[in-house]
């Protein structure tokens, strides 16, 4: 390994820049799982959890990924040849779907542009024709990390009730929690899913659900296959504190640091940290005279934002180029966006110096791959915080669009 | 939490001890996964683990705990209502029984007394009788935690040869691998699976399945439902370093280091350290005049030994003397050996003197709590290890009965 | 590097085992020692040692090892050719006496045969005898990491007093304090000395001067040149929380850590506990059939244990082979006692189990050295931390000779 | 504490940001400081240490911070009432000057107005005048972390060879070595005196003395008291990869990864970052419309910028708007620089990315404070920047004026 002096800006959209803090809280011994000590921890993230998702529903944790989660969700609350209703909002709806027929639902997919969140109104319409109910969940992903669109999980909830529809209303909020506000209960979400390596700002290997009432009744009647997911022995088991197998212990040391550091800051300051890092960024970017793939202001992500590359120009090579000189890593596009558009990540343990430093690495990035574009991106997102910061208003901040 | 003078030791039969080598390994900043210095970390990791597995078939490697690479090995090779042959060697083949069932195998298990390994004559007998081969798989377990009993998959093998059954043979060697020897080639194992937590000497949170060509091509047709365990994608991605989903990264990064860790000492070095704490272990018991849960020699575990209280004592209530006044945890009997057994890890990042301190901590504790014993199980551990460090044979030493 | 599996049982009488939680504590970004954050680590630590010394008087901290404190406190009260009383108790009295030389001090030695303490009667009639007064300080090591022999500083106060002379009372409590009772002002010290890799589980690096109003007083006058040493500048600092120059930062963290560890367990069970390991070894080194270096049983050591070999054996051939074969360091015997006693370090963080498992390496090493002894060493110091432990009485219990 | 998201700013000139790697160095287990393992340690860091400090010559490391190796040099070289020459170059000439007093030598200080480096023909002229020789030592501080000013080590050599006297040259490259080039050998240098904290990446607590052979020579019949800093002690134990006392071992773990850090990356990439750093700050500092405190372009400093502030505007403020609002820490005005002055460090663990966000830390501050200046310094920095990355020229660029 050659030395590289400084930190390594890790710019993607998640894994997010975990902090030192959490880093040194799993640097302990693993301790016994089944033992009295365990128990306390376990509650205290179980609980923890609970705060973050908004919700007095259970939290179940498990030691895998988020696309494990997405599985839990779907494994839990159906059977096989159940038809469930998806929304093309990008790529991780588009690998959802994908799992989705894998497992053997009939999967439908309301297809969209990438460009766009949820449409609350053709899930309407789709529902109301559904008048035998054969659909039993509706699967929507919160906050697109492939697109930097966020959709209106509320607006798909009153389009569900408006309907008079049955269905389960299962929503990824994968790169959403902790980074962007999400209101499981006042929402009526069914089945949340998130995992830790975004707005936790953790490292990657946990991920959850929330149950609700109905999603868990309709657990003791689906019957897709289930085992490692299911949900009936690990609410029996985390009723105690205890998880029914070996849980990732390290990465729950870490967990309970995250959930703490998160309340300490207070979620709405974080949410208007998150916001306000957004609105600096899509100054820069329109600065440069490029454009965000997110088209309707109301929806543009506050955790990431996905830039197109002017015409004939590849994603790519920018990227690289940034990570060769300027030792940053960037998102790619993804699917139909490979080499067509960049993704800034600005979210999680992240300040204004660090997304200064990010913009600045974009903005040189340009530059040093003589990518054609207007100077003083960064100057208008610089100039931005600190008016922000003079106004002393940070925290009380909305989003602007 | 108040601070307890001196280091906890963990004598569950793992999670182990993990090494603050390992520790700090993870004790870095989460890379991109997509990156080019990411490849490098997963090609390294995969081809370690083939070197631990003994084997030049693909190791795939899950976010996951051990529980989910049973599922793995499960699903990725039979269909609904296939019949599966398992052994009830203890609880863990109990449980891996129970999910096979939960995942709609017919899944038929030949009966144990806790306190011996699998029956290869039970296993070819049954597989002789089965003329259609109905069977597709035998599952068995290498090792079984629950019990310390250790059974011979080289004669399971040959057991599945001697009736010309085509089953595939799936095996579990989690409390195995890394601390006794396991040949996944050697034996024709077509799925061998693993953890972390063993004698990998890792935090939980990482599982592992080995994949022979024949498992491969079963997986081609088996029906189950997957996704997130699928084999396919995972190889795919493998192949260049990456995986289909975020990968545990931190955790992989403590694995470069445990695997490196593992053949510095060397695998025979390790295995034969295991085997003399094992000796030790059990000249102790047999000292104290207790009885050692596993009654066949050549079955002993090297990595555990469950000790069966005597009559009308709280193995339970032994555990939490030893805990409260000595700072150590001890394995619980499972099941129907709760309370009756406790078990003694002794394996993964240990010596001697770290060996003495467990016993002493049993010793002291059988007095505390006034349990009737004799002295000198220490001193009978003690003599032994004296004896083979004065006999400098340390690594060439071979199991004693 | 060979990976060796295990923990090192570093068993020499300081630098002891550094915690986990005193390591993780240093392992974090260094501050701005002029911040506002700052003055507050500064102001915890200077009020946190304190209490460990029992004393009202300030007390400065130098980024220095033990050695330094010796010099700060010979240079901030003294004047070249000042008449300075020490007793030979040992290799580090025998040191700090050279030292002072060095400095151009006029330094008498009381002669020892380095197995007892200091004479207390001996300081009385010198001290009785020097009616001008020409002796200005009184030096004394409370606690001979050399030997094992803890001298008692009360006495030596009462001999001063009862001389009717005005010396001053310089105390080095290097390897005491944190360890056995030490009472700076109960006693009267005007200046005592200790530093950080001893009783407070730190690393080195840090070192430790109390003063006492007469110290204080003194140091106005006192003519050796000094600068980094100054006690002036330091206290001008120390009063706001800050350092005249940079200090060790990142150890002052780990002192804060070590000093709420002390605190959490409580002074007078880290006594107990001392005291209870430093019998149990004397009942193991009897029960050898070798003998103790410390002749008098008041005087024994609750932190390390000398031992005599027999006639014709190398202590050092004896360490090398514990090193060797079970991976522990010992102490080695110092200038005269070179090759002639190994120390037996039994401070710090540390707990029944890793006592045996210490006491475990060296009845091993003298079975694999081939060095005649009688077994049961370890068995008797079982034994009587089983007694202990089941009268329940481990913290009230007293120093047993 | 309250969590503050994002990682601290720490741009004093010193304490510089410790990389993790170093962090994690320092972050195992102390190890016995007279066993052979440790010896290794020892030869490693002496060894590496001549090679940053382009030296044969061999060099001293105490457990102490610089201000203890500036006493080391003095009292290891010089007697009671020597004459030694200084010159008045900032805050750290002044203090070391003042420590030459308290040691009492009879220190003569050329005076200056802290805006320029060390005037050599000033230096040559008093030494002409000393025809008898009574000037012992000639003191200068290479590079004024109160100014931001580099002397011209070589020309003083120069200046003393030109004079003939046979004087012998200490200098202070406290916060130089390891960011810019120093010659020790090359410069005639007699003892160079630096410490940890600053090129080293590492936290205070060390601190070095190289010593040529006349230094040396010195030695041996300088006067003045000395028992800690004693070279020959050192010296002696030195050469078999030990110290005369405990040294602060987890500091050296972590020197011996600063050292191989530094190699790695490259000394002469090194220099040439913090020369692009530093001009980038300065063009930074000019597009704001405020003034640099370094007069001379020759004698910039690359490793910090002193910026004064316009009149009437207090540089204390600001730095606490910073701190307040943007997590930063930035460098006081000592002396009579206070409130005048602030100091940017861009020194040690740094990269483009981070510089780029120092900087817009400091124009956010002056907007957020309200402090009259123009805007785009970020700007012209960020420019300069992409410039030289577009130049593929980073490793060989030269210091710009």
């Amino acid at each position: 390994m050659t030395y590289r002096s400084g930190r390594h800006f890790l710019q993607i959209p998640g894994p997010s820049n975990v902090p030192d803090r959490i880093l040194r809280a799993m640097d302990k011994p693993t301790m016994d799982h089944r033992g009295p000590e365990f128990a306390e921890l376990g509650k205290t993230v179980l609980a923890g959890m609970k705060q973050i998702f908004k919700t007095e529903n259970p939290v179940v944790i498990y030691p895998a990924s988020g696309t494990g989660a997405w599985e839990a969700a779907l494994v839990n609350t159906l059977s096989a040849g159940d038809r469930v209703l998806m929304c093309e909002t990008g790529q991780f709806a588009t690998l959802w779907h994908g799992m989705a027929a894998k497992l053997g639902l009939d999967a439908e997919f309301i297809g969209g542009d990438w460009r766009h969140g949820v449409d609350p109104q053709a899930v309407q319409q789709r529902l109301s024709a559904d008048s035998d109910h054969r659909i039993k969940a509706v699967c929507v992903v919160h906050h697109e990390t492939s697109t930097g669109v966020t959709s209106d999980v509320a607006a798909v909830r009153r389009a569900i009730d408006a309907a008079g529809h049955p269905a389960l209303l299962l929503v990824d909020t994968i790169s959403g929690l902790g980074s962007v506000d999400f209101r499981t209960d006042e929402w009526g979400v069914d089945v949340a899913i998130t995992c830790s390596q975004k707005g936790l700002m953790m490292p990657p290997g946990l991920s959850f659900n929330t149950i609700s009432a109905k999603a868990l009744q309709a657990s003791r009647t689906a019957g897709l296959p289930r085992s490692y997911w299911g949900w009936d022995e690990m609410l029996q088991h985390n009723a105690r504190g205890y998880f029914p197998y070996s849980p990732a212990t390290n990465l729950l040391y870490g967990l309970k640091e995250a959930i703490a550091m998160l309340l300490e800051e207070g979620l709405d300051n974080v949410f208007a940290r998150h916001a306000r890092y957004s609105e600096a960024t899509r100054r820069a970017v329109r600065a440069w005279g490029l454009e965000v793939l997110s088209l309707v202001p109301s929806e543009h992500s506050n955790v990431l934002t996905a830039v197109l590359m002017p015409e004939g120009e590849s994603a790519d090579r920018l990227r690289a180029v940034i990570l060769e000189h300027f030792d940053m890593s960037l998102g790619t596009g993804l699917n139909k966006l490979q080499d067509r558009v960049f993704r800034i990540g600005h979210l999680g343990d992240f300040n204004d110096l660090t997304l200064i430093g990010t913009l600045a690495g974009v903005e040189m990035g340009l530059s040093t791959a003589g990518i054609a574009h207007n100077k003083g991106g960064v100057q208008a997102a610089l100039d931005y915080l600190a008016e922000v910061a003079a106004s002393g208003q940070r925290s009380q901040q909305q989003r602007v669009a």
